[in-house]
């Protein structure tokens, strides 16, 4: 499999082949590119970066024009993302760090674009500490990872290992404007064709291993008081964005109850002996979230004095255990002929989409957290129920790893908030990380 | 108080003081105005009336005319209300015969038209038939029944009585144009500044009866086989049309159980547990229906990977006893009260709305079943789960009785299908009650 080609960058001044000091990552840097992005994604309120579109390509600019600042080498491949590589002492299979650029709409300014940028703090810090890592530190600013955009997980980092399908390509549009995603990748300055034929950019025989750093999506390291988390495993998924529950409008007052067809009843049903499920598989440890995220009547259709006739509705299911999503697809099948039958309804459940389960590495995990142990870094080893691009990277057999950042507030809104210092705490953790040559298996 | 002026019409032809014939029905003319009616009030799909809006309005100006041909005189209210009286062989309270005229937006041709023109019927079949009633018959056609346009109950047979309020009249408006109630009622000819000083166009004194023939809109009468039902009472209300779930929107797959507060899954406890009470309550004999017509979450901002922030939703509790409607009251206000603490989320129910529960007159009932068991026409005495303007008058004192016509797919949809037969049937009923003069107390 080919691999991205380089392009011209101002060459690196010629690094000394030893430490000339204590790399620290370069904060300043990353919060002055934190600042930039906001100001020149940003819109009304949040900021939008869809992916392979204007947003997207303004990041990628912009860190594209640091990593050369910088001296490292820049590559794009067929797929859009972009490679910054920093050399290092021996040839052979290099660390790869970073993350996504894309966000949702109105989303925050650090759900991705944190990991592309630890990974830049780093490799700066190494520049002005005059230290080469052992190893290529490559920085991956990964494209369309968002699923909002194009309804398709992991698209940009399945693109570099060459596993999107022809048929996505071609299928596949962007919410809104409607753009194929092989339009879409080719406007960015991708190759469709390639992508296509399933050529991959990377050979996962050539990545050492794989670090995302991210902020965290959910609540728990703040409320632990932890700057840090590292991540024991990701969880899959089974969804479907686009179910239905059909039963028959009625009036509100006249209907007996023996005679309803109710999809709001039904639907609530559902929803709630799945929450049961979920309560007594957590209570036996199972890894599990159930979540019906979007519901509703038929507007113009549904009325107050009417029995419902049908609802639409959104639900996700992840597990990180393989097991677990698949006795919930059953568990989830049992429930709507039941509750069909019952309530004399009928569940249209539409196409089930997903994602695959993925551990992350343990020599890795054990290493990041004695590296954060080493310097007074408080964490903890932690499970993450969203889906990120390291998912791809463990599937395809590559040590996999993610750190994660406390964040306040949740993703996918503008109100993430990230403190610095957290940022460089989990930047300090992958800088030690990346001078290390221990789990990185030989070239 | 004032009784509505007569206004010019054809004089009618003497009539004999005694019964020259059988009177029967005339179904034909029935027949003839209702396909009138659906030809000129009809949409792409199904008919639309709009309470004080064309449609209502040309169905009165049918009604009208078709009375002055069979020479009754026709008066309007300052409520719009329309009475085409057929003078009787004795003065004093007459018997009132009627329903409404208006429709839900692309609703059935039957339900409220049905009333009316049954007692256009029984008129012009004592025409044909040369018979006298022993007391004036007026026909009514009733305003703005349908609360989906104003959201307000019985706005017109309520003007009748002087009930409506100053400020109902001017702060109710219309769904889609916005007019208030006020300006509605002055545009189709009423008269807001008498309904706002509260004066009535109807004396209860002067009404002997009341009946209101009206197509059913459960399927009890289909199922049973039954062309023709004896209402009982009906049923009161109290209903919350625009209330709220507000919980946090938070990640999908990264958020624990124990932090969400997910207004999804709270919405759909609630609705179980009221479910649950329905069941139970029902099995004690308690009368109740209860119905959660609308449910949304918030498009824009309920995504299939959020834990849900915010339902709106519509309740609609309908019992024929105070006691009943009074106890979901109260457990209502524990249920939000227990799942707005268990789920993390708050419930705002929003104003409440309802009606009176209203019971029909016993002797009414037995006079009019012993009419149809008379005539060999066979029903069933029955309650009823939707509200009718027959509670208005029932509320004011008026001895008040509905007969049910057999209707297939319910009401407030295109589908209402009445057959002609099951009209003849209860407009028979109507044709010998009118023609006794047991139950109307003396003048």
């Amino acid at each position: 499999m080919p691999l991205p080609t380089r392009t011209a960058a101002t060459p690196p001044p010629q690094p000394s082949t030893t430490a000339a000091g204590s790399p620290q990552p370069d904060i300043r840097l990353a919060a002055r590119l934190f600042d930039e992005l906001r100001q020149r994604t940003g819109t009304g309120r949040g900021i939008t970066r869809a992916s392979y579109g204007l947003g997207e390509q303004i990041a990628h600019e912009i860190v594209r024009r640091e990593a050369r600042r910088l001296g490292m080498a820049t590559t794009l491949d067929a797929g859009g993302n972009l490679y910054l590589r920093l050399q290092g002492r021996q040839p052979g299979p290099a660390i790869y760090v970073g993350s996504h650029l894309d966000s949702v709409p109105m989303g925050g300014n650090f759900d991705g674009a944190a990991g592309v940028l630890a990974g830049l703090a780093v490799a700066a810090g190494y520049r002005a500490a005059g230290v080469v890592p052992p190893r290529d530190l490559v920085v991956m600013a990964i494209r369309a990872e968002e699923s909002t955009w194009f309804g398709a997980s992991y698209v940009g980092s399945r693109a570099a290992f060459g596993l999107l399908s022809a048929a996505e390509l071609t299928e596949v549009r962007r919410a809104g404007d409607r753009l194929s995603l092989g339009a879409a990748i080719d406007a960015a300055g991708g190759d469709s064709r390639r992508l296509g034929a399933g050529i991959a950019a990377l050979d996962p025989a050539r990545v050492a291993c794989f670090i995302e750093p991210h902020i965290e999506q959910g609540p728990v390291l703040l409320a632990r008081g932890l700057p840090v988390g590292i991540v024991t495993g990701i969880r899959g998924s089974f969804r479907h964005r686009a179910a239905h529950c059909l039963g028959s409008y009625a009036h509100s007052g006249a209907t007996p109850r023996a005679n309803r067809q109710d999809a709001v009843l039904a639907t609530a049903r559902l929803i709630a002996r799945l929450d049961d499920l979920w309560q007594t598989l957590g209570a036996a440890g199972e890894d599990l979230t159930v979540t019906f995220g979007q519901l509703s009547t038929v507007p113009g259709e549904a009325a107050f004095s009417k029995v419902a006739g049908r609802t639409d509705f959104s639900l996700d299911i992840r597990s990180q255990s393989h097991a677990t999503l698949d006795r919930m697809r059953r568990e989830l099948q049992a429930a709507v002929a039941d509750i069909g039958a019952r309530h004399g309804v009928r569940f249209d459940l539409g196409p089930e989409t997903g994602s695959e389960p993925a551990l992350m590495d343990p020599a890795m995990i054990a290493e990041l957290s004695a590296l954060a142990t080493a310097q007074g870094i408080r964490h903890e080893v932690m499970s993450c129920g969203a889906g990120h691009d390291a998912a791809v990277f463990a599937g395809v057999g590559v040590p996999t790893a993610m750190l994660f950042i406390r964040n306040a507030n949740g993703s996918h809104n503008p109100d993430e908030a990230m403190d610095m210092a957290d940022f460089s705490d989990a930047a300090r953790i992958l800088s030690a990380f990346c001078l290390q040559d221990r789990v990185a298996p030989a070239p």
